[in-house]
């Protein structure tokens, strides 16, 4: 079942290693098919280099497990909760990602400091809230997939523009039109934020980029006027 | 004797290089066989990439080499007052891997910014004060173990929960349930020591995160709620 | 057609990931025959590792395909500016990498903190202005040519001495004798600023080295009077 | 002719760039053989996947080239002055790498920070004064290696003790018994100066570790009472 999928994911949740993303296990892909409803996700605690594609486990959009021997990542539950409220993506990337991970830990959003953070995000990569002590004992994944959800409709953003976010004490989630594109705005926002914390180390009052260069980059690469890449 | 701990000792051993944790030979691995009482280390001075299982020295809890024709590390008499003060862990990993050796050598402690921390250690990751000119006479490794094992008394800190600690103007010791165990908590620590200083560098005053955060995220990978991994 | 050229020119591509200059496919090199007024550059958006010679655009000096079934990068127009301004220069490499681009937006110029900067360019590496919104609209990447032209010219500097600038919010652009000499500028670019980045940190007021230093430098890898390298 | 020595000087110099302390061809290692009074060192400029031991040069302590059909390095005359005035040297290697050179631009001497660092450098590692106009007339290179041997002297300084200095505006250079050695030097001697660079940012009023601690480490790996590695 959903063979191409689940090869994908897989491949998505290998190149987190090799990208220098995650150490050990920490972070995790999943992808979905909206026509049928399924979505697949890498299995809790296993390393990367061991997973294959029938290692990834197969879940409904109710939660349940629908195929796979091994128990789900344990942030299933955060996934579950961005495809139920997000139509309009197809793959999510969760990491620990040592710059990323320092902005988040800071509490500091990313403003839009250079094209290539424009080229990924359309303006400043927000952080959302910690969870209060009854959302963590109610349902910690849970409420933590509510609260990126409530972030970015709080801003009017949709997770297509804005494609990554931070959570407050944690880490960054990262979306996509599919798994592997997922991965990329992780990979994307990781650079961002390196060079974030560089540029603010050599100008500590450094604002966000003109809108004229920041629409121009983003239009580049996305919506009806794109040129970049091959048609 | 032994053969499947120094396997595993050896590839922990073997693993310091590539996992980024270690130059040259900066750095040792052991694991114990609490069952025998005997355990076995990493040989001195000797390249990792050249490293087997035979070559590794296998002692017991006095101290006295039982098999191996190599001396074992220099930091062997510290790894012995830690296996005998300390009956939970099965393995410890030495290393001055670059952030963590940055902070042990500043005398900062380092506080729980986020839940990559709160997942390997429950809260701040102590520092443990430099010997006296009287006890490195008296013999530099043994007293590094004791102060070592006092520290974390003080603290009311047991090696499980609390898996590394950072010898003043030295660098880290970490613990675990065997001796990969105790690499991956090297990993970690790593991690989350450049985690910090980022951390740090965008938040100056930044401070530990809500207990309630910590406690989840702890209790997630360890005690009898985990629920991260495979059953 | 140029099928020296198409080599080198893929090859230098291909070395930007493995050299650490670029993740993703944030990064291009072109490279021109001078003899026939024909240059080619990478395909737009295309993975480094699947190049083949064969799949580099070529164009002449008027910005027209004459060979290739792919679109050209999207910094194609940019390229052709500085190759029909700068008749010196055989070659161009445009990238995102971490440190210079943490100048670049920051608006921080690098001046020569040391003999390895002096090495390669003879002086501070200048800073390009942002386009206006009326650039932007006319031609985003025809007049970020304009403006990195205009700059070296207003500083009297040959884009032979002076062979890296960094576009204001953007990042770096090098040049060199040919596409592979402008991608080890870049490689020495990056890390100068690297370099330049951590010296300030440890030196906040430093300034240039005494141009004593700098000349000789310069002059013993570049000039009439070079003894750097084979004859 | 010295096979041998060409090997092992040919190995240091192919381990410069796999070792992380070297960018393009900017570094260079060489060896002595006591014995006969020539040595070796690699050409100038030459790839260093490419060495192969035929390749080194071969010079007597006239600085007149014995052997090879390369050009030696231009920093040779550094070197045959250093093996002239230390005849406790047998190896010296040449690195721009990162750390160190931040710290040799910034004008910053490296305290002993930590152990790391007392394990191979006896204390303090010096700053090299600049060449004056009329040395750099006269002759850089060889005015480089005469200040080297000045600084170490006034310093009361053995190169055996101090293995390594910066020399202001440039590099670092380090020395050692033979050629693998002092490589060996220049790997510790960047990752105590990443080290230190760090322990500064989380406390920049950082001193010297206490003198007991530092003895202890440096005597456990040097001198007569040495009892790190194997006998």
């Amino acid at each position: 079942m959903l063979s191409d999928l689940k090869a994908q994911v897989c491949e998505a949740n290998r190149q987190l290693e090799p990208s220098g993303l995650v150490k050990l296990t920490w972070g995790n892909v999943s992808g979905i098919d909206r026509a049928s409803g399924l979505w697949c996700i890498k299995p809790s605690g296993v390393d990367y280099g061991a997973l294959t594609p029938d290692d990834m486990v197969v879940l409904d959009l109710e939660g349940d497990v629908v195929e796979g021997k091994l128990r789900p990542s344990s942030d299933t539950k955060t996934h579950l909760v961005l495809y139920r409220e997000f139509p309009e993506i197809g793959g999510i990337t969760h990491t620990h990602s040592a710059h990323a991970t320092m902005f988040a830990q800071a509490g500091r959003e990313i403003p839009c400091f250079g094209t290539t953070h424009a080229d990924h995000f359309h303006g400043t990569v927000p952080i959302v809230r910690a969870l209060t002590p009854e959302e963590v004992e109610a349902g910690y994944e849970h409420f933590t997939g509510v609260a990126i959800v409530e972030r970015l409709r709080e801003l009017k953003l949709s997770p297509i523009e804005m494609p990554g976010v931070l959570q407050l004490h944690h880490a960054p989630f990262t979306f996509g039109k599919n798994a592997m594109d997922s991965l990329k705005n992780s990979i994307a926002l990781e650079m961002c934020a390196q060079m974030a914390l560089g540029s603010l180390a050599l100008n500590p009052a450094l604002g966000s980029i003109p809108s004229h260069i920041l629409e121009k980059h983003h239009s580049r690469k996305h919506g009806p006027a794109a040129y970049y890449g091959q048609k």
